[in-house]
């Protein structure tokens, strides 16, 4: 067992970022993926092919795994052979997946004597190794601090946002809640856009204008949430149900599906209903909080 | 009837904002409002109070009209008096509303001798006389470049989208589309990460993050949306649906309403349906374009 050497579960395009640059920082590196074949490029560059799970494991003190889902990280790790070959080892956990299952998860872990941490990769396959990677970490303290020196050798930035370890799933989660719904609207507005014969590239400059907001628009958005204010001068909710009026209106009118914009909306006028007409939009997060109407 | 004079029809905050910038400029700017008393300030900077809004367009060679929606820019133009005095002068209807109104509002203005002007203003009344405001035209050419000295005292920068007048109006409203969607995601997001014991303040820098890799996102989505390529490598459409259903799960779990989420979800898996698994998240966009389910 070498504190440098790192074994890597899972060898999709993801799992293949996190092997080469554990290689690129000279690590001694064991891999493994259910399917054969996946290796051939690591195996080039220094990597040490392991015959089964629980032999790649066994090769080193930390395991990172990153497979397409929790079910798929238990088919991998769950087994008696690996799980005894984990136990007083490092399993760091980078598959997406939601809150619950992590805490299961290290629930498992912890009966296994398994040392767990739980994260999240927050930036494409491109950045790892970069300085443009984002790293979320949950679970002990002292754990992640004895790893960081591995894990610091992905590049970018880690976080380390706690001991729940369902933490980072919980914040993967709201980005790319974040994330999914903007490219749905992105993607609505390119097909109301183009109905009306304006091109996704006519359209792109502005909407990249519209991007640019966001930022600042979530920061004060933060405050309001936080502090219950929703400050809605200048800008009420009952003018925000005017546009989205506008939107589906228009959309529907080119026969586009509006569903995503109408559930919007929908929240909005709940939100008016409550008698909260001269608030901020973002009060709808209370009414969300209320559950399906 | 001066070619250095606009009025304002319409004195709410952003009407206020409008005539502010007119009367920074140095232009002999008369105002008028619905309902009385929105116009004191103004009146201490130098406008003019009008007593009709017929007096108001008959004291500029260029009206302005900025309301709530084009029903009430109707209430306020289309009375034969106010249409008679209009004739032969310019009506720059910076009003939001559809494409469809602002086409039908052009029409009519057509058939009355009235040129005629769509705008939209995508930046907040803050921006209104400063570099950061953002103002899209449509119309005629001729129109516009006539105008233009006036419509530049107002700050920031103007681009004419074409003589199709409705032009403007349908940037507007895919650009707002963007924008409310992206704005329900961070309430969603929100909502989420306070079931889960996040605060909006702690979630905000990670949110800001995901904001400022939106811009890239879209300008390389435009081309795989007009190109028809969607290609996936990296990031499948299924991968995004894994996604979503974690982001529905957790959110449902904690009783949080998950209807935008879920209608976004519905799309991507009719997209896959229709066999697109490989490709990415984007060709939602021609899912959209088959209507609702």
């Amino acid at each position: 067992m070498n504190q440098s050497a790192v074994t890597v579960l899972g060898l999709g395009p993801m799992g293949r970022a996190l092997a080469g640059a554990f290689l690129d920082a000279g690590l001694r590196t064991t891999v493994w993926n259910r399917t054969p074949g996946k290796d051939g490029e690591l195996l080039r560059r220094g990597a040490i092919a392991a015959e089964s799970p629980e032999a790649a494991v066994a090769a080193s003190s930390l395991t990172v795994v990153c497979v397409v889902n929790y079910e798929a990280v238990d088919a991998v790790v769950r087994p008696g052979a690996v799980a005894d070959a984990l136990k007083g080892r490092t399993l760091v956990n980078l598959t997406a997946d939601t809150p619950g299952r992590a805490r299961d998860t290290a629930a498992w872990a912890a009966e296994h004597g398994i040392g767990y941490l739980d994260g999240a990769i927050m930036t494409p396959t491109t950045t790892i190794g970069t300085p443009a990677a984002v790293f979320l970490h949950s679970g002990p303290e002292d754990l992640y601090q004895e790893h960081r020196p591995a894990l610091d050798t992905l590049g970018g930035t880690h976080t380390h946002l706690g001991t729940d370890v369902g933490r980072a799933a919980a914040y993967d989660i709201a980005l790319l809640d974040i994330f999914w719904t903007a490219m749905a609207g992105y993607a609505h507005a390119l097909a109301v856009a183009r109905a009306e014969g304006i091109t996704a590239r006519e359209l792109a400059p502005f909407a990249k204008g519209i991007g640019a907001i966001l930022p600042p628009m979530f920061e004060q958005g933060a405050e309001d949430v936080d502090d219950g204010t929703y400050s809605g001068e200048g800008n009420p909710i009952t003018s925000s149900v005017s546009s989205m009026a506008h939107i589906v209106e228009t959309s529907e009118g080119h026969g586009i599906d509006a569903s995503v914009m109408r559930a919007a909306e929908g929240l909005a006028r709940r939100t008016i209903g409550r008698g909260h007409g001269t608030s901020s939009f973002l009060r709808i997060t209370e009414t969300l909080a209320l559950g399906t109407a």
